[in-house]
């Protein structure tokens, strides 16, 4: 083993150019005019697959950008470990505040700056790397592996999840790997293994049929702004608690450990606050800032319209007010089931004076992988050895619908081994990667590939 | 004095072929392509006072559209009645909509249909012709008659206020007559004698200090748009009355007799809410519809946003949100005095989570004219003459700014004698004005004029 480490800490300045080659490629998936660098994008995903040593290197044409799968079976009677990732990047925009051209790799304190460099061609890059090492040393790999990456992302991996069903048998694994998501903090091992899910409503309360001077008729009728500020209010109670019926029902509480686990990461509250730059925090009594945006369910307006919001004053009675109201669901939460119960509850709160009608606009499942898994055990040593340093284990306030997808459909334990930081401006100019992380993230997954086979 | 009248009679068809002619005018203050129909406009209405038989007419430039005033002070000892209306009109759009072009008055069903008929062209020929009757029949007016017709009504009359500051001798009067607003029903005789006054606010609530993404900081961070609905849903009781400090101080009971008069109205809630398309009406607990809407302050959101309102779900919590909230103020509330209870109290129910700035966009006084002034009792007689009916007596859930100006520049009571409806579609395709109220109108004025003068 320690040869393979050997020889990937001898080839870190290949693997920058080689990543350099594949950050040149503009593959931003949600544009049209940039199609055939996406196709291009996933052509050179397949070469470096098979220059890494998969024995069948395959693309999937999709109603949207390809798929490309890779795999390696040569290890009868160990497990298989599906690989995810994805090449297709963030739009550059605004390019103007980029310091480099954004498809032009520029290095400059030990970070690598581009389009995709965090998120998510850097870090795909880490595992094809890791697995190519093994065949350069020991000619074959310690287990089986597979290779699924996606070329739609940012835009929804929407051709995904239908691929996934209709490829259960192919994509068969015993668990997932997927390098997607953040560091604690810089140079700290860090596992996430639990993400929230979600439930996104729309509501529309509707007053008379049509504006009203607020003059001739304000006073006698209900208002439909008002009157959803009103059930919007209701929503929550005095110690921040959702008042919707059995909303907490299947909540699970947090382990000792889990918070033991959360105690050692040294959040700091004061400096959460003067980064957002409010006063004072807030939320459900009781719960710390990491747990409310880790470990509980929330409610939140993300939007709000109604009436006249233009420059100076119109003396209107709206007819209609809407609202988006989303809530963060938490293991074992069902947003099917919090929908229903969201609706009637909106409903039942709504006075006489309007009409309310309810959308729901997006659903998505919370996972909870157990820390207990051999994979999660795996995935720790490997970090643990590569780092030198003990693991900490986070959940993410974030959706990550993919992986409800892995852990349903595929009934696997998914490993988000992330080894970006939330610094790196994922989605936004000068995204770059950390190239010790790069180079840690390479070891980690080959430790991990040679712990998950024992 | 029965031959004014049967002068007017006799004159009707004459009448109604010269108001045509006002009605062909597309005198529309705001839009800038008609400035010169406009002026052309205010000539006419200058050479109908002269011809009318005032002794003197001047047009007064202004910043904006110019105002036209007439004289005649031959009844020295006698009080002198200011009459006041506008010559502008508002624009024709939609078009499309009008069953006749609106340019060009027909007369259908005892109506004639243009933009500008009752609002206010119509209304403020009925004058013009009352004086002329006098002329043509007796020589001269009974009282001391001013006139002053401005064409920037629908327009906000931004320079009429200042004209009536410049010009308080000129304008010196006993009382001020206003043909603007509309009968309680058809062919029944109405005064006006309270106009409600208006404070409007705009709040801004920020929280963090950029747009975050709701699964990374949902739940730990007081979401601006969640707060101010709270905030909202705090300025009302359960009994529907405002919740702000003091502002019900200097608000006026209902008179037994206004009360009784109110109910002789016969107004039916049931037709109202049905109007409206509302299952159920809603207001400040003990107290009918009308009283809600004529004596009743109120507080009513105008218009609301905040994050994303597309189509669709943004997972966003917006830095921002923002309302306009509007009161509206009755007998002997103060807006003044009102918008700083309103500041200080909305300030005060926000959470340290969140940093709250207020800006008065607006405010107008309240108006009651007492129903045993002179004025009141002359008009009083003179509709009940003019129509045979007796007279009801209402008031009105808006505000008409100008009628403040009158009372506390002139220190004039002011008699609102309207002629038209609220079915007239002012402001809408097809105006009209009703003809027999037109020639109720003139009869009226010219009873007016005389009664006045005793």
């Amino acid at each position: 083993m320690q040869e393979v480490i050997n020889y990937i800490e001898n080839n870190q300045q290949n693997y920058i150019e080689e990543l350099k080659e594949f950050l040149k490629i503009p593959s931003i998936s949600t544009s049209i005019e940039n199609k055939s660098e996406v196709n291009r994008c996933a052509d050179f995903v397949a070469s470096k697959l098979k220059d890494a040593g998969m024995s069948h290197v395959e693309i999937f044409k999709t109603e949207g950008h390809p798929l490309v799968y890779g795999e390696w079976l040569g290890a009868p009677g160990k497990p298989t470990v599906l690989i995810y990732g994805h090449y297709d990047v963030q739009p550059a925009d605004p390019i103007e505040l980029w310091d480099s051209p954004p498809f032009e790799p520029v290095i400059k304190d030990g970070k690598i700056f581009a389009r995709g460099a965090t998120d998510d061609k850097g870090q795909v890059f880490m595992h094809i790397k890791s697995v190519e090492a093994f065949f350069k040393v020991e000619g074959s790999l310690p287990l089986n592996v597979k290779f699924i990456i996606e070329g739609e992302e940012e835009i929804g991996s929407e051709n995904l999840e239908p691929f996934i069903i209709q490829h259960l048998e192919l994509l068969k694994c015993d668990a997932v790997l997927i390098s997607d998501t953040a560091l604690y903090e810089e140079g700290i091992p860090t596992l996430t293994y639990g993400l929230r899910g979600l439930s996104y409503m729309e509501v529309e309360v509707t007053g008379p049929q049509r504006d009203l001077h607020s003059g001739t008729f304000g006073g006698a009728v209900g208002n439909p702004i008002n009157v959803l500020a009103e059930m919007i209010a209701k929503l929550h109670d005095k110690n921040g608690r959702i008042t919707i019926p059995h909303f907490y029902d299947d909540v699970l509480t947090l382990t000792k450990k889990e918070k033991d686990n959360f105690k050692r990461l040294k959040f700091s509250e004061k400096k959460f606050a003067k980064e957002l730059g409010v006063a004072e925090l807030t939320g459900e009594k009781g719960f710390s800032s990491l747990e409310r945006t880790w470990v509980r369910p929330t409610l939140d307006c993300n939007g709000i319209t109604g009436g006249f919001t233009g420059q100076g004053a119109k003396t209107v009675i709206a007819s209609k007010a809407l609202a988006k109201i989303s809530m963060r669901l938490v293991p074992n939460q069902d947003p099917v089931k919090v929908a229903k119960e969201f609706e009637k509850y909106i409903k039942k709160i709504a006075p006489k004076t309007v009409k309310v009608t309810v959308k729901n606009l997006h659903g998505a499942y919370p996972v909870l992988i157990p820390l207990t898994d051999h994979s999660t055990i795996a995935a720790t040593k490997a970090m643990e050895k590569a780092f030198g340093k003990k693991m900490v284990f986070i959940r993410e306030g974030g959706s990550v619908p993919i992986v409800t997808t892995f852990v349903k459909k595929l009934k696997a334990p998914t490993v988000l081994m992330g080894l970006g930081l939330n610094s790196e401006n994922l989605h936004s100019p000068n995204e770059h990667f950390n190239l010790n992380h790069f180079r840690l993230g390479i070891i980690s997954s080959a430790y991990f590939l040679k712990e998950y086979s024992l």
